[in-house]
């Protein structure tokens, strides 16, 4: 049967979110956990989600393996998978990058946005590429069975992670630059040594990802989905929306700065467009991924090759990478 | 197979007291994870024993499960359990319950000799007995799967912790007050109610805890051992050495004062015998568990009762206790 993943969401969690997984029919979703938080404040927030399933057991469970896919299928609920899109949780602690992975860790960015102690974020002026830390924080997620995750990072600092990592890794939330030139979408030849080395990349929905924002037609999504298939290969390709939904204007504002600046970077909005931009018409919720997936067929794709994006790839990404190498 | 369990020890961890574990068969050994120690310190040393599971992973692994001392049976290794002596590393925060389970926390002290958030300790003038926050945490402790330990904790505490607890609990290392009246050691009263709710009492080798101190003779030990189980049932019993092998004293004063304290408080010892007692010369490292099954014997238990004594009794304690409920 088929597989539904969304490899990204940081919504306002809330029991109806979580039903409207369940109407979706969503297997797995890849949860943010932290943005900008130290260790004992990203341990705050596992602790709400403990709280979450244990009041929504019916609904969703703490998903850390494969198989936790296949159980949300046959039990008709959702496997909760936690990543971090910024590695400050980990500080400056090599010994975090297992103990977060006991914790149920399984993703975690190198940087978002700007320089981390690991790597080069995308807004900054200078890449580096990997510290000597990032480099040794890259060979330990190796070991333990944690993904790296660049979606917020610039291409050099992209590019050595792929090289330097033993095991594949993924961008779990962006489109490709060919088809929108944001500055968080990625270069054709940062996608091409991600998917030739066996690497994920999660198409977003995030309307400053999209060609034409908001007023992006499924139509464009899609047609660039299947572009991405030839290039690329359909086999490395799914979903990571970056759904922020029921999110208030607030948030958005705290991921850009968190506590680095003292003055409002308004990242990838601009003074007069600040907030959270709404979504597209074809996808508001977790019950929109059909949409999603007609679409993805009226583009040309084949049945097999859009069950493996709307699932059946992350999954099969997920079986070889969450456990100890 | 006769299992071997030591469910208290607290050493100066090295490769060769690893190596002296395998060498005299013991399955299974209860480490003191965190004395005084906030959650994110109690996290250092979680990493400092990941790293010794990552060298000596022929000689120790993490047990987290009773499955693990099969295991470690069958595998020649000795299976690393964790607990706390004191609820430092919870802080104020009940959600750090859930956290430090899911981190292989299996043991849990309400006190250390001291008042807690949770409870009173054995040094303590007035037991006021469980806290709110106290029984929250029992409550929380059974839910998830992780052991209430009273060992350091006062009188009245202790029966209301074993009245209050919905599943068995433990004193992990301590023996009869009628043996030897030490503060440190159970009354009848206690070990009765312990016992009869189907707790575990694990006697402790350390000097200030046996009759004689460290001249206590092996004879006089196991014959307290058979006395407490025609009044406890041997099913019921165990062992908890509290070894310290190879601590300075400075180890000691700290398990003392921690940093409660601007002022050195002796503890069990005093200012002429303030550090370690030497330990009695049939128990002085992991190889001399022979020494105890066989004095067990000489005092007349059974085969079986000592075969339980010595380790299954902690095995089928850890089977029912672990799981959430």
């Amino acid at each position: 049967m088929k597989l539904l993943i969304d490899n990204l969401q940081y919504a306002n969690w809330s029991e109806p979110i979580f039903q409207q997984m369940n109407e979706g029919g969503v297997h797995a979703v890849h949860v943010t956990i932290a943005y900008h938080e130290s260790f004992r404040e990203m341990v705050l927030n596992l602790e709400a989600f403990n709280r979450w399933f244990e009041r929504l057991p019916h609904l969703i469970f703490k998903g850390t393996t494969a198989a936790d896919v296949l159980k949300a299928q046959k039990e008709g609920r959702t496997a909760i998978f936690f990543g971090f899109q910024n590695p400050s949780p980990i500080e400056d602690d090599i010994g975090l990058v297992e103990i977060c992975h006991q914790l149920g860790i399984r993703f975690m960015q190198l940087t978002y946005n700007n320089q981390s102690l690991l790597a080069t974020g995308c807004y900054e002026d200078d890449d580096t590429g990997l510290t000597r830390m990032g480099k040794q924080v890259v060979h330990e997620m190796n070991r333990v069975g944690m993904v790296v995750d660049m979606s917020h990072s610039a291409d050099r600092s992209t590019l050595e992670a792929i090289d330097h990592s033993t095991r594949p890794i993924a961008i779990t939330h962006a489109n490709p630059h060919w088809w929108q030139a944001a500055l968080r979408n990625k270069k054709h030849e940062v996608l091409k040594a991600l998917t030739d080395a066996g690497g994920m990349l999660g198409f977003s929905v995030y309307p400053h990802h999209l060609k034409d924002g908001t007023h992006c037609t499924l139509d464009s999504f899609c047609q660039m989905v299947a572009e991405a298939a030839d290039r690329y290969g359909a086999q490395n390709l799914g979903i990571g929306t970056d759904l922020c939904q029921d999110q208030p204007d607030s948030i958005v504002e705290w991921m850009r700065v968190g506590r680095w600046s003292k003055t409002i970077d308004y990242g990838e909005g601009s003074a007069s467009d600040a907030g959270f931009p709404p979504m597209p018409n074809w996808f508001q919720d977790n019950r929109d991924f059909g949409n999603i997936r007609a679409g993805l067929l009226t583009a040309g794709l084949s049945d097999g090759q859009v069950d493996g994006i709307m699932g059946e790839n992350w999954h099969r990404f997920y079986q070889t990478s969450f456990e100890p190498a």
